[in-house]
């Protein structure tokens, strides 16, 4: 793993408890795709499944992760929300809860930072599914917002 | 508070840990209106504001405690899901998050338990808002699947 998901990382220590007792942690990030997983245990429900608020935890921070790794890269300093959200629960996760999210296109990135250097703000629109058993449990679409800090 | 939402807090502490470290609790019941309520410090962000998955779980939540709470009432036994949500953040919470639930009217319950009664499965919408300040900081819409146990 990178330098700048190590900042994630230190990030979700550092300043979100309740990450931190959900036990999350960034799996993977290669600069195109981002993986951050949650065991069961401290994320179970009544049905000894994945509770259906940290699925939504996983996979809220999962697109909040990727605005955040691609604001690092490109060296911008800024407050960064997530301003909405739509979650869809289709079946169960029995397991690690594993939230990927894949970057945008580059021109999609690049009008993002752009508009954020002309403005002050910007928003961009990021999804991210969680499997399992080889099928998608959950399809997450959230809005996030950065301003100048 | 009646015995109803006893079974709530009951059930919130027998089966969901997370809920737990939130310190989530239910604040009243009055067969109308129900109040869930979670403290700022597990549930805080980098902003010292409250971290945008606790307001979701609290959101969640105080609907699912309603669907609850319904199917209490009607002597139904049965397993109970969220199936789709959608959160709007509006403007940060900073202090205690406090989610309210309002019932929808009595024939929208009435034909949410005559449905699973009928069928075995029924699905509900309903909607909770977490203000601050005297502003709703987040506007939450979820549905809600009850399922033969």
């Amino acid at each position: 793993m990178n330098n700048i998901a190590d900042n994630l990382s230190r990030f979700f220590e550092q300043h979100l408890p309740l990450v931190q007792q959900m036990q999350l942690r960034v799996e993977s990030y290669d600069g195109k795709t981002l993986i951050l997983s949650a065991p069961l245990a401290p994320n179970v429900n009544d049905k000894l499944t994945a509770f259906g608020g940290s699925l939504y935890n996983v996979a809220v921070m999962s697109c909040w992760g990727m605005a955040f790794l691609k604001t690092q890269e490109h060296s911008i300093v800024c407050n960064q929300v997530v301003t909405r959200a739509n979650i869809v629960y289709n079946s169960p996760v029995k397991g690690t809860i594993r939230a990927i999210c894949h970057a945008p296109e580059d021109d999609v990135v690049e009008s993002f930072i752009q508009r954020f250097q002309q403005r002050g703000k910007a928003r961009l629109d990021l999804k991210s599914t969680i499997s399992c058993g080889g099928k998608t449990a959950v399809e997450f679409e959230g809005q996030y917002a950065i301003l100048s800090g």
